[in-house]
């Protein structure tokens, strides 16, 4: 920690300096808002607006059926593949954007149980963290009734000790939603392989956040979020990658008409089309799939100014900033961080926890305080904790390519005030909505 | 046939005396397009392009994350279904919109082979159309393959005798893609049942353009498209339609955090919602499932003007006007009809056939015919023969909603000239595009 404490001016110079700071102005961030939940869903691209009425008047209205062709709407998931593969470590034609992150992990643990089927049968566990995204372990727990398989859940500390001989695939999210703390891709996979599994990564709170090496790291199967860092819009087509030596082994069940090698001969076999497109299935969202488009330029953009790397330096800075703000002016109000301070072990994100005791009668607070920092315009969000090792979480997103530094003291700031007034107490921000 | 030949002004007469005439407002159609292929994307409705920008801008840009409860995001896709239950025959909270067709049929596909292996695990086959749907077959194959079935493919006239006792799920498309051919939706359903098999209808070509008698049918489960005949966009999102008694039984296998019974808990098991939200899975594109919305306003201005009763019964006299024009008029150029004339087996459009020896060198000259009609602004699509029993396809959809009877007169006025001049002979007219 730093013995002086930081000023709002420091800040200031830090965003003077910073040479990604001009690419804000891509986006459209509402007036008054420090939008520290990107990692729930980006904000809009100011070329959003204009693509959506360009699909919609022009392709839709005024091509209609012909836009197929002419507005290349069919190999769109291939297009947008292509761009997000830089993002994440793959090459081009290696990856498609569709469907939704949930489908698509149905269609790689699939594919892998069938590769895990063939060449090592006696293996029958998939194995996971108890904490990651929830959707993650539905998916593998419906696919585990349907082949025999089981899934282990352990935590994080776990997971090397659990990767027995009846290990068919280690299912991990490279980023936890719940902590932000990242997994070492290349060691883990090398774990996992050495130990005999299939390894499959979800990147739904990576890429676009930071530096991801699929293919350098050898991974087997990977699925990732088109509407988090990725800026995309509400429910964007999420993506899909198959490292290039499983791709054309085995069809994924969801075998559907954009999948096919001839889509528009019409048999009635399926034949599955080579290399990744056999993961598409039926048809999809052409006007909320164009504005993933949008959502990639802002990495485009960023590409010139030292891509990845550099925004990854950014998110560095700014949740370390957020860490020692935090520490600095917030002392005294029961928050603790759950986040590793480890650059190597850290997202773009920082959650704290707060003890249950520190709430008092209103639980941890946790939930209360973000509502609270919501009526100010910090939007972040909450997450409940179990009652057990995992605690109640206040989260926040840092995206580099639309936050900067004077953003983080002032959410801490208020942050620091909602505590200080007590104003998370009133009654209106104890009201737990349906959705938080 | 009518012994006195129709003219235009007979055509415009019609137009003028016909109550859903005005309905036509409601949409955006191109300067000088004939479109006669509602039935593969619908027309745009004139409210699509503001609601669009009200998405993009207002709910995803200003309310970001707060548009899931403020701009009531989080129950679309039952919203949206219990619009849509009406035009289908079902009830309230008995349809979700969601994710694609073939998505939807795998989800109900595989609840139906759980339901069969739990009380028939003797019967062993899905029985389905050999010129069903490709994709549907497609899905069929890989459940198939996963679970032990067999998929047995059948002429429509052979499937009563299809029905034996050994079939667990009958899989139709109510209005065949290539013919307009329409099942009794009552008498199959009955005569599955009778023989013991779950009943499973797709409503691609039947949902918005023919009344749909779901639940008095009897019928156990359902997909259908909501871009074709709801006029929805692009790839706008399907819906699902499970019957109640059935709904609570089974999980499907693309269990995702939409369709838990407590989504924002992040609890690590699977708790499947009760009912038909079940059938949910991952986050939707909210864009253009926002615009499906739009299509269905539509149908809900014609409730006004009779319903679906008053569409069929325009929709039927546009398709008979056709045949009758194209028999009067289009003599000699060696067309046929594939589309039954009796109502009772007819959907929404006209097919008509053209033998391989019509066009000589050409081969049949249906992709050609269609390629110059379009080029003269009448869209209609072709679909290949297998060079056996099912010929090429010149393919012309009728929507009610937006299609006249002038519209009627005036295309087969192209197809005449198109025929008489021989212009489809034109080497342009013959270049295949990669998506047709």
């Amino acid at each position: 920690m730093s013995t002086t404490p930081l000023t709002l001016n420091d800040c200031r110079a830090r965003d003077a300096a910073d040479t990604l700071h001009p690419l804000r102005e891509l986006f459209d961030i509402p007036e008054g808002v420090i939008y520290l939940d990107g990692n729930s869903l980006g904000v809009m691209p100011k070329t959003a607006a204009a693509r959506a009425a360009e699909v919609v008047t022009q392709e839709w209205g005024q091509g209609l059926i012909r836009s197929w062709n002419t507005a290349g709407w069919f190999n769109l998931p291939q297009r947008l593949g292509n761009r997000i593969a830089p993002l994440i470590g793959a090459d081009a034609d290696e990856v498609v954007a569709t469907d939704s992150t949930s489908i698509n992990l149905f269609k790689v643990l699939s594919a892998a149980l069938s590769i895990a089927a063939q060449d090592a049968p006696e293996r029958k566990l998939i194995v996971s963290e108890r904490s990651n995204f929830p959707t993650d372990l539905y998916i593998a727990e419906g696919l585990c009734k349907e082949r025999g398989y089981t899934l282990k859940l352990v935590e994080p500390e776990e997971i090397a000790a659990a990767l027995t001989a009846d290990v068919a695939v280690l299912m991990l999210t490279h980023v936890n939603y719940r902590t932000g703390a990242m997994h070492d891709m290349p060691a883990v996979t090398a774990a996992a392989h050495a130990a005999g599994a299939l390894m499959v990564w979800d990147l739904a709170h990576s890429a676009g956040a930071v530096p991801v090496t699929l293919k350098a790291s050898g991974a087997d199967f990977s699925v990732g979020c088109g509407y988090k860092y990725l800026n995309g819009g509400p429910g964007a087509p999420a993506f899909v990658w198959v490292h290039p030596k499983h791709a054309d082994r085995f069809w994924q069940p969801l075998a559907g008409w954009w999948g096919h090698a001839a889509p528009f001969a019409f048999t009635p076999d399926y034949q599955p089309a080579p290399g990744i497109t056999r993961y598409l299935c039926g048809t999809q969202p052409i006007v909320s799939m164009s504005l993933l488009g949008c959502g990639l330029e802002g990495f485009e953009a960023a590409e010139k100014l030292g891509g990845m790397a550099a925004l990854r330096a950014k998110s560095l800075a700014l949740t370390d900033l957020f860490i020692q703000l935090v520490e600095e002016r917030c002392q005294g109000y029961g928050l603790g961080l759950a986040t590793p301070r480890d650059h190597a072990q850290r997202g773009s994100q920082v959650c704290l926890t707060r003890e249950h005791a520190a709430g008092g009668a209103l639980g941890s607070g946790a939930f209360a305080i973000v509502q609270a920092l919501i009526a100010r315009g910090v939007i972040g969000d909450y997450r409940a904790g179990d009652g057990g090792i995992h605690k109640d979480i206040l989260r926040f997103g840092f995206t580099p390519l639309y936050i900067g530094f004077e953003d983080v003291w002032n959410a801490v700031e208020h942050l620091r005030q909602v505590l200080e007034t007590g104003e998370w107490q009133k009654p209106e921000f104890n009201q737990k909505h349906a959705v938080t």
